[in-house]
C-alpha cells in the first residue's frame, strides 16, 4: 500500500542504546538507588521531557547553549529538561501550599544536553536526583550527601570521596578581592578548573581577564590553600569572616558522619564551585578516588534562589544527582558488570504433538513467579540448547513423548550440568524453590 | 551575577506532572506489568528518545504529523520517538547476527505525539510494550496477547475483553471487492470506525469515495458479520478462502486459553484494523467491557516487514503494548487509586540537643530497610504530627530528654493511635518486623 525505503539503521551521535545484557544491569542499579532513596524518605515524583524553553532559560549559565529547545506544532517554544532540578522548582511554584513542606523528592529519569561527544559526554544520560525544598537547615543538606553516599554504597561503590565547599568561602574571600564583578566569576570558574588545569593552568586561564598584580597574588594566596596542612585553621587565619565558615562546615561534615559516612570518604575541598549558576551555598562533588580523570559520579548543593524565579515565595533548597549511565559506563569499562542470567528458564519444545503441553507447562511455571519462556517451533534439541545459552538461562525443562506419558519432566541445571526428573505437578514449586524466589 | 526573571511555572498542554502519592502509584503499576513481562521471559532494552527523523517516516500513515521533529544542533532532522516499535525494529536490524533469536524485549518509557488535546489525549505517555522479533510462529502472537492479559490481571483489571482479528481476513475479502486500491484503505479504515460511529457512519464516511453501488453492497456484507450468531461459519460461508483463516483463528485463540486467559476474555472482533500502517497480520485490542468510551488500555499485532524497511534480511515479529498512563487515569477518575503509605516513619525532633540521636535513630533505622525521615528543625510536637499525618506516615518515633535518659523511645502507630516504648538499640528490628520488610 505504500512506498517501503530501506533505510540505514543508524543512532545519533551521543546517544546509545542499552541491550537486554545491559539494561538488566542498569535496570537492578537504579532499583539499588531508588531504595536507598526511599530509606531516607524522599517520595518519587514524574515531571515531563518537555518544558517551556522559558522556564529553563537562565538558569544554566554558559551551558544554556546545550538545551535542546525547538518550536513545536503550535508554535510554542519548548525544550528537552536539561535536569531535573528546575523542573522540580517549576513543580514546586506551581504546588506551593499544598505541599507539605520540607518536600522531599526523587526522580531517576533521563536529561538532555547537547554535549561535546568527542570528549566521551553523552546527549541523553539517567540521573538520579534528590532534592529537600523548604527548609535553610544544615541537616538537610547533610541527609542529601548520606543518602546519595548509602546509594553509591548499595552500588557496591565504597572507594569514592565526597568533597565539599560551601560558595560562601568565595564571598569571605571576595569580600577582600580587588577586581570586578565580572572578574569575580571569571576567578570562580578557574578556581572550579584547579583539579583538571593546575595552579599554571589557573594563572594563565585569568592572564587575558584584565586582573590587578594585587588580585592575582590574592588568587594565588587562596589556592595555596591546597598545601596546607590543616586547611581549616588556614582559612580562619587567611580571612577575617573565615572562623563562622569554618565552625559551619565542620558542624556539616559532622552531620553527614553521624547519617552513617565514613570520616575517610568526606573531604573538604575549597576548589569546588561548580558551573551551574543556581547554586548558593553548599556545594559538593563525589569522585572515585584514584580515579578522577573519570569526572565526578554524583553531585549537587544548596540553590536558595531557584524556586524564587517563578514565585513570590521563596523557598530555600539543596538537593544532588548520581550520574547513573556515568556508573554505569565506568563499570563497564573496567570490566565490572557480569553477564547477567536473563531468563530462569526454558521449555524445550521437541515434538509439536505436544504444544499444548509446553504452553501449560510455561503458564504453571510462570504462576509461581519464575520467569519462563517456551521455544516457539519444534526444533532439534542441540539448536534449543545454543538458544538457552545464549540467553544465559538457567534451567531447561525438558518433555519428549516419554516423559510426558510417564507424567515427568527432565529439569536440567545448565551451569552444573545436573539433570534431575521432577514431577510434571511438582515443577513450579521445585524451580521456585530451587531459584529461591 | 545574573538578572533574576520571574517567569511564570506553567506546563504545556498535554502534559502533567506526578505527585509523590500518584508517582507512587504508578511506579507500584509499572512494577506489577515489568514482572509480568519478565515472567514470559521478555528482556529489557531501553533505546533512546531522540532517532534520526527517517528512522520514524513512513511508519504510521496519517498519524506521522503528530510525530515531534525538529532540527538539532548538528543541522540535522531528528525526532522523538512516537513509539517504542519502531526503534526496536531499527536496533535489531542493527544488531543483526548478533542475537539470538527469536529476541522478545520489553521496553517501558515515554513516547511523545503532537495528539489533539481536546480530546482528552496526552501529548506525553508511557507504554509498556513487548516484542518477539524473528518467528513467524503463531505462538508468538499468543504469548504476547496472554501475556499483557496477564499484566492486566496482575493489576488488578479482570473485565477486560481481548478483541482479537486477522488484516487477512481483509485480503480474503478484499480479494473479491470490487474498487480501487485506495478505496480499500478507505475501507478498512472505516471498518475500523465501526465500534466509533455506527453503520451509519461508516457508509456516510464512505459516501464520498465513488465506491460503486456493488463495493458498498460487499461493505454492507461484510459489516452484517456483526449480527451473525455464528460469525466463523458465516465467514466460512460467505468467502471462499475464508475456512483457512478461521481455522488459523480457532487455533490462536485456543493457544492464548492454554496460556493462561479465561475464554470470557476474549473475542474474535472482524471490525479490528488498527491505525498503524506497519501491522501484516493479527491485530488486537483490549478495551475494558463496558468501558469502551475510554478507548482501548492495549493493542498490537503482527508487523512483518517492519525490521525489512531498515535491512536487506526481513524479520517477522509480533508485539503488543499496555496503555500505562490510560489505565493509571480511568482508575484515577474511577477514584480507584488509594492513596499510599508515603514514608514508614518519621523521628520527630523535640530537642535540639539531641540532634546527634536523631540523626543516629535515623540511620539505624534506614539499616534495616525502613524508609525514614526526621523532622530537620526542632518544632512543638503538634507541628510534627501534622506533618507525619500529611506524609501519611506509619510510624512516629519521638524521643525527648526523658525518654533519651532512659535509652528507651516511644513508638507510635499512627493509624491505630497505639503507643508503645522500645528499647532504644531494637528500634530497627522492632519497625523492620511491624512493617514486614
Amino acid at each position: 500500500m505504500k512506498d517501503v525505503f530501506k533505510i540505514e539503521p543508524r543512532l545519533l551521535k551521543g546517544f546509545r542504546d542499552f541491550s537486554p545484557e545491559e539494561q538488566k544491569l542498569r535496570q537492578g542499579m537504579m532499583t539499588l538507588v531508588q531504595s536507598v532513596f526511599e530509606r531516607f524518605g524522599f517520595l518519587p515524583l514524574s515531571t515531563p521531557a518537555l518544558e517551556y524553553k522559558e522556564i529553563l532559560t537562565n538558569k544554566y549559565g554558559d551551558e544554556e547553549k546545550l538545551v535542546y529547545g525547538f518550536v513545536d506544532h503550535g508554535g510554542r517554544e519548548v525544550a528537552l529538561r536539561y535536569d531535573l532540578t528546575v523542573p522540580l522548582a517549576r513543580f514546586v511554584a506551581m504546588n506551593m501550599g499544598k505541599l507539605s513542606l520540607p518536600f522531599r523528592r526523587y526522580q531517576i529519569a533521563p536529561v538532555w544536553r547537547a554535549e561535546n561527544t568527542q570528549a566521551g559526554r553523552r546527549r541523553e544520560f539517567f540521573q538520579c536526583d534528590i532534592d529537600i525544598v523548604g527548609t535553610e537547615s544544615y541537616l538537610a543538606d547533610a541527609e542529601v550527601m548520606a543518602c546519595l553516599c548509602g546509594a553509591l554504597k548499595n552500588l557496591g561503590i565504597s572507594d569514592f570521596e565526597l568533597n565539599i565547599n560551601d560558595r560562601k568561602l568565595f564571598n569571605v574571600f571576595f569580600n577582600e578581592f580587588n577586581g570586578t564583578p565580572e572578574q569575580v566569576v571569571s576567578v570562580i570558574r578557574a578556581i572550579d578548573k584547579l583539579d583538571k588545569i593546575g595552579e599554571s593552568g589557573v594563572t594563565e586561564y585569568l592572564s587575558g581577564k584584565g586582573i590587578s598584580e594585587t588580585g592575582m597574588e590574592q588568587v594565588r594566596e587562596y589556592l595555596s590553600l591546597k598545601n596546607e596542612a590543616n586547611i581549616f585553621s588556614a582559612i580562619e587565619k587567611k580571612y577575617k569572616e573565615g572562623g563562622r565558615l569554618v565552625e559551619s562546615m565542620s558542624k556539616l561534615m559532622s552531620a553527614v558522619m553521624n547519617l552513617g559516612v565514613k570520616p575517610e570518604n568526606i573531604k573538604f575541598n575549597p576548589f569546588i564551585a561548580r558551573g551551574l549558576d543556581y547554586y548558593t551555598g553548599v556545594v559538593f562533588e563525589i569522585v572515585l578516588k584514584g580515579n578522577a580523570n573519570f569526572g565526578s559520579i554524583a553531585g549537587g548543593g544548596r540553590y536558595d534562589s531557584l524556586v524564587d524565579q517563578f514565585s513570590n515565595k521563596p523557598l530555600a533548597a539543596v538537593g544532588g544527582s548520581i550520574g547513573l549511565d556515568r556508573i554505569f559506563e565506568i563499570l563497564e569499562s573496567q570490566g565490572k558488570l557480569k553477564a547477567p542470567v536473563l531468563v530462569d528458564c526454558l521449555v524445550f519444545n521437541l515434538d509439536k504433538t505436544l504444544e499444548k503441553e509446553y504452553m501449560q507447562l510455561a503458564s504453571e511455571i510462570r504462576s509461581f513467579g519464575v520467569g519462563c519462556e517456551f521455544y516457539l517451533q519444534t526444533e532439534k534439541i542441540d539448536k534449543q540448547f545454543k538458544y538457552a545459552e545464549a540467553k544465559n538461562a538457567r534451567y531447561a525443562v525438558i518433555c519428549g513423548t516419554e516423559e510426558f506419558e510417564s507424567g515427568c519432566v527432565k529439569l536440567k541445571d545448565l551451569n552444573t550440568r545436573e539433570e534431575k526428573v521432577v514431577n510434571r505437578h511438582d515443577l513450579g514449586f521445585s524451580l521456585g524453590g530451587l531459584l529461591k524466589l
